[in-house]
């Protein structure tokens, strides 16, 4: 994390947005998981389009946060290669989840959706039994209560 | 999805955080699963402090994507229940490996921490296999190859 940031809570879900939440950080993060790409170049070219002066900014942040890092390519010194630290690595299942999600209900060509669906294996998930409990809830009618 | 909308690409990480991939969308998402929120004066009150514009725009905005659903409150005819559709319920991995990310690498507050350990179970990660190459390669020092 960044020295000094102040943050408005201390629960998970919003410091890690804090950190990737941003509407590039996980394309960018993507392309290095899922298309091996390595430089800035790699980057821009990606289907989204980013601006070279965003794709600056976010590759600082993320560098800034421990996400990746920058090392001198050894087959061209003048040219960087981005890498993704263990903290990075870690930011996979995230990647892999939103996947499950979009494959089913987003228009995913037919060519990733193949691509997603085989790295999610046989397509069990994991956390299936307490979703169940929040179906019950609230798809299945179950009683709202007051949270206060 | 939204009618009309225009996509940048077909990629499934692009297409499912062009619908919660804003700063707020995921945190609502949270109190309704996590904490059982279900009124707009619970989720107003939230750590966070969302401004209640801006609430009402991601309100509004979850429900034009079939995340929510909006009904009466059988106890206070005049309120407003929200509940989450089985599209809504589907995000709940997605909520649950930010979760592990960030007890793992964001100052997470006791508490928050041994509720998401909880859920997160035995701490096993389903997707340990792909993150070792995916380590390998880029923590291990694997080469960098072009993916153009």
């Amino acid at each position: 994390m960044k020295k000094d940031k102040v943050y408005r809570s201390t629960c998970p879900q919003y410091l890690g947005l804090e950190v990737f939440g941003d509407k590039w950080s996980l394309l960018i993060i993507r392309d290095m998981m899922l298309e091996n790409k390595r430089y800035f170049r790699e980057f821009l070219h990606s289907e989204e389009k980013i601006a070279s002066n965003i794709l600056s900014n976010r590759l600082n942040h993320l560098e800034a946060e421990g996400i990746i890092s920058k090392g001198q390519d050894p087959k061209h010194k003048q040219k960087i290669v981005y890498s993704l630290t263990q903290k990075g690595v870690d930011l996979f299942p995230i990647v892999m989840e939103i996947a499950r999600w979009s494959i089913r209900y987003q228009p995913v060509d037919a060519l990733r959706k193949a691509k997603a669906q085989e790295l999610l294996g046989d397509g069990t998930n994991p956390w299936q039994l307490l979703m169940n409990a929040l179906t019950e809830t609230h798809v299945g009618g179950g009683t709202a209560q007051s949270a206060d």
